[in-house]
């Protein structure tokens, strides 16, 4: 795509090309697509969340390139773009959580939640004098027993997926998840899932530190942040299984 | 039509061409034709409204692709074109209908509540600072024991239909309706009708996994949306009616 | 008129161009000149105004086209172009009416009216963050025993009218009014005048169906949409006479 | 003038060009160049203003062209250029009459008037988000025993004149009046010679029809439209005198 | 300068150009330099304040271009450029002149008054949405026994000047300042000083009718306009000086 | 890179490129790696903050050169990029500090602080009216026990790190800190590392005046200028390292 | 630098350039470039304020041309660039200086004042609407018995100096007292060595008219306009000592 074909639109507003599309809208798309991989699987057994940090220096500290987000006691959101958009928009979030718990004393259906945040991204896709969000995000939470799981986009769009993927690795792991996803999978097998994806999506570039999993199950309805060791097993079994399936396929 | 034919216009507000057009509009229109196909029918025992839903993924819940929506116990939409506008359009409407029961203590006239999403639909054509909304809709409804179906363009038009379509099916489900719409259908008719219609429209590509089916009779004038069983019934006949359709004009 | 020459101009407001023409208005007149053709005829009797609505297929509802609106007991109003605006404007003309029924207890004067709907027109061509009006109105009632027939633009200038028309079909009709037109026919014969321009302004292509008639006459001062079955009766008449014209043209 | 010449400029607001001109203005200027000629004329004995209304066509009721508006008691005033921009700086005007006469419990003074009207102009050329008036006023009317009669522009300047003529026809009433006016006529004689001056600038294409006049005399202090039958005499009486000039020039 | 040059620049704000400058200020200086030319005298007995009105035809009243305006008992000004703009300043000095009465009680300062002028014009060239005045003032006035005269521009800057001219004229009058005023000259001899540099400035084109003059002496601290017949007697007296220095020349 | 690829973009708001980028936060960037070195450095026993203050002249006071700033008792930030704009955040960040005290009776933490700096960046990428910040912080502080050491930038991102640099120097002094950074230094051991990595960075233009060096330790928790001779100090210890280095190099 | 290159940028707002400059801030500092030469000098006995008045027309008021300001009793500025911006500053800065008064009753720190002064002037380069300040300051004061020397530039910076100057002369002065300046420096001295620095910048064109000095002494913190006599005495000093140094070169 190159700039001038656009030169004269979305100056002052988002407005429409000629064929009907919003480019800031689609740039904004751009900004999603360039940044890191984020994934959300659902499971019988609740929704699991999981992010690639690709931290670029020994120097940085892990926790705080934060890609995992609690929104509330039951829900969680992975993201992927601009993350200074991603924390504007998550904050509003946990502000939305809190007022429906003190209105109607009861936690907020993640659905709501989900609506909630793409009415804010559909409003600064129309109005004047501002940008639309640079952030797509994975939105998992367990209303009931009932685990649910969205995708929001900077048109405010949104989806609910059984599993999906944002960022730069996304068009491998949904073929990941189109090839090996079940609907009885356990949460377990799950997370063995996302991380299949996220190792072939990052062309094996996955370590223990570079992963970040949480967790919503059916269960206790609470948001969990995996602690390292926990990872840690889990990407160990990972590489042990990729290191037999590279052997199998040698033979 | 050339990007750069309209450069200059259409920057901070939505102004006229020379030839007396509003390009965002017609832009616009442009959002909803790229569109999945959406159709309404009128019968006299009621409206039926039946979205393409085109899911992409089999990891994508069908249900989460919303494209009827209930507005009122008696009213209901089909929409295309951007799904985040139609939804904000929709919330609008909502607060309209729930409006009119609070202050005339009856339910609002389908009419009414059209007017006032068109209302709405061309402030955002004429005041500068933001875009018009890039969605069309078919709004069904019931007042006494008269079914009304309107729809709505994105410059705030409105026209009442007996059968209409809207998005990238449009030109092909119309001729469609051209050819096989009378007035006194009944509502199974009408089922068949808008079949036929998508079918059509779609090339063939109808499953019932991919159709949504919404009624709204002059009997209970209440909003309906047919059950997954019920649908894939009606799927069933139609594909059963093609194949022999097919088979007669092979012979 | 070629875009380019403007390129420059009429952005964020309506301004001059260098020869004193208000671009965004002519535009928005070239949208009135691409509309349907509306008629308005005064006689001593009272006033006549008469709707072309053109509908594009079998499927239209063609109450549904509001080309004619009331505006208040006594006051009518026939529209061209842009219909979105056109609905904007009547709204606030009956809303005049009302005030100004509340406020001096008696209905509103036409030209007061007019008036009024021009001033507003005005104002969306001096201010910036709007465009003007795309649509045309001929404004019709009886204010004591005197019928009144006004004509606005988009420019929010105003003229009072014996006879006028606004749309595609102005030039040939206003021919015909020229032509035909006398002080003192009677209302029966304003109709038949109306119809008769109509007729050629729309190339023939006249039927019961595509005519909407309303009358406001000086004896009850009172805006009556004309049933179906009179329009009908008048509308054979016309083609009756046209037959025989053309009879006669042939001997 | 080139449009191309001024690309840049008065986009957002009216702006200087670099040799000190406000082209907005200029232009505007120019919508009033393209109005119809109207005409004041100072004497001892009052005011008399005089519009040419230029009919295009006898479905026209010549009344509805508003040229001259009544503003106070003893104000009134010839427009033009636009004239919708006219109707509103007369109901601006009349306002701030009412205002002076609830305030001082006297008539406004005309020259006090006319800078409130030229003060708004000057605020619509100055601040942005608006374009200057398309129109020119004459304002004439007594206060006292003193006839004053004052021209206003698009730019808000004012200037007393003692004749002065503005619209298509100036430059050529002008030079009449350069020619013809003395400091002593009578209120007949003023009459005369702003007949004398449209005819002149209307090429002769003067009817009882096409002309309008009104008088504030310094005796009664009134606004006063001489009514039809009057101006009737005093064309008639122009065209006697045109004619016998004519003759006496052929022999 | 080429207005090419600076596209691109001045549109929504009053904005630097590369090497410094402010376009817009620049350009409204331009409209002061094509204004009629205006002076000032500052002489120990009083300010004298000069104007050529250069009117353009017989039929305008000479008193009605206003170029010297009172502002309070003690302070006139003379004006050059843009008229509806001048009066604007004036009107805002008036007031700030009552305000300070009101306040302290006491007159206002000239220097007081001309910063306050010059603050308002300052905020017009920093401030989006409105453009500089194309207005240059001379205010003169008295504090005390102590005569002041100062001049300023668009861009809100303010010189005290002995003797200074703004307009067309200004290079010539300037000459004729920097070669003939002294600091003891009487009021008699600078109001003849000043008639000698507008006769210059004029090319000779000075006559009793296209003058006007004030006065404020230290000795009454009173503006005061000099009526028609003093100013012949100084033309009568100047244009006799001429015709000498001529016949003296011719020797 | 070329001004005119994204001529058109980033006038208004801050848009977005094709690409996903948002220019003026790129530029805001390249405002921030025209600035002088600053760098952070953290140990187990608190943070040390150094900054490069390139005085160009002996006439400057150096102390006036404000790189580090101190923002509650126990936080300080190192400053690069635009100085105006660092103060304003800076006083910023200093208020919100003190409403953490008032409200909630306890210091502010140190990413509590970070994310509220952030969020005020991000709000100025967004919105209209308004150009990013040209400055990026590395905020250092010690909550409880635990030292903190962030980075922030332009786009309202936000890093924790172990050892960081921002401005012109940032890349050279990242190497060294890739190289020598470990986790168990001493505050000692980090103040020397900062002052080898600014050394390198500046091409070993260091002097005891162009540092200066604060630092919070986990001990006190006190923000604390080093004073000048201690500065010198630690500079002298440098200066005997790298010339022994150099002549161990050159053995 | 070419007008051209940024075209495209600071339209409506100061943004950003794609090399991290901003331009208008650029332009504005021009604007200080093409000033007048105005100096500060830091002695332990107080500061030394001196401004170059290059005044140029004997018909000028040399006291009006105001570039030095005495700002509170202990705290006077010596400015160059557009004069009318420097004057809205200075106000701003005296309503500062007496709120500290009021609210603490103490005078000012004269580093907080330049803090507030450079706290608008940022505001000014990152918000819509308005356009830099195009004035340089040098702020001298005394507070306790400390002397202090700041400069402001258009961006909001400040530096504090021992020496320092702004405006055309810039340069040449910065050298003189690079070469020159001393910390032990007399405020006799101090006045010699501005003297010294303007006559080499204006290339000798100085003169006792010409230059305007005030002083704030550490002994009784009063800012002093010194009296002509004075400033002439010490000019005569500096062309005795130029002539002596010119007679020594030539020897």
């Amino acid at each position: 795509m190159q700039p001038l074909q656009s030169a004269g639109y979305d100056r002052a507003i988002t407005v429409f090309s000629p064929d009907g599309r919003l480019f800031q809208v689609e740039y904004a798309r751009e900004a999603v697509k360039r940044g890191t991989t984020s994934l959300g699987v659902k499971s019988k057994e609740g929704i699991v969340l999981l992010v690639d940090k690709r931290p670029t220096s020994r120097l940085v500290e892990p926790k705080s390139i934060e890609k995992i987000f609690q929104i509330d006691e039951h829900i969680g959101a992975a993201t992927s773009g601009l993350v200074a958009d991603a924390r504007v928009i998550i904050e509003k979030a946990r502000i939305e959580a809190q007022i429906n718990r003190i209105t109607y004393n009861e936690p907020i259906r993640v659905e709501t939640l989900v609506k909630k945040i793409c009415d804010m991204k559909q409003l600064y896709t129309q109005h004047g004098g501002v940008r639309p969000f640079g952030s797509a995000l994975i939105v998992g939470g367990v209303n009931g027993k009932k685990p649910r799981l969205f995708e929001t986009d900077p048109s405010g769009a949104l989806i609910e997926y059984k599993a999906t993927a944002i960022g730069a690795g996304r068009p491998i792991a949904m073929e990941e998840f189109e090839r090996k996803y079940r609907d009885d999978i356990t949460l377990k097998e799950a997370i063995d899932l996302a991380l299949d994806a996220v190792y072939e999506a990052t062309e094996g570039r996955t370590t223990a530190k570079s992963i970040e999993i949480a967790t919503i199950t059916t269960k206790d309805r609470k948001f969990r942040l995996l602690p390292d060791e926990e990872v840690k097993k889990y990407v160990d079994e990972l590489l042990e299984r990729k290191k037999e399936e590279k052997e199998e396929k040698e033979e």
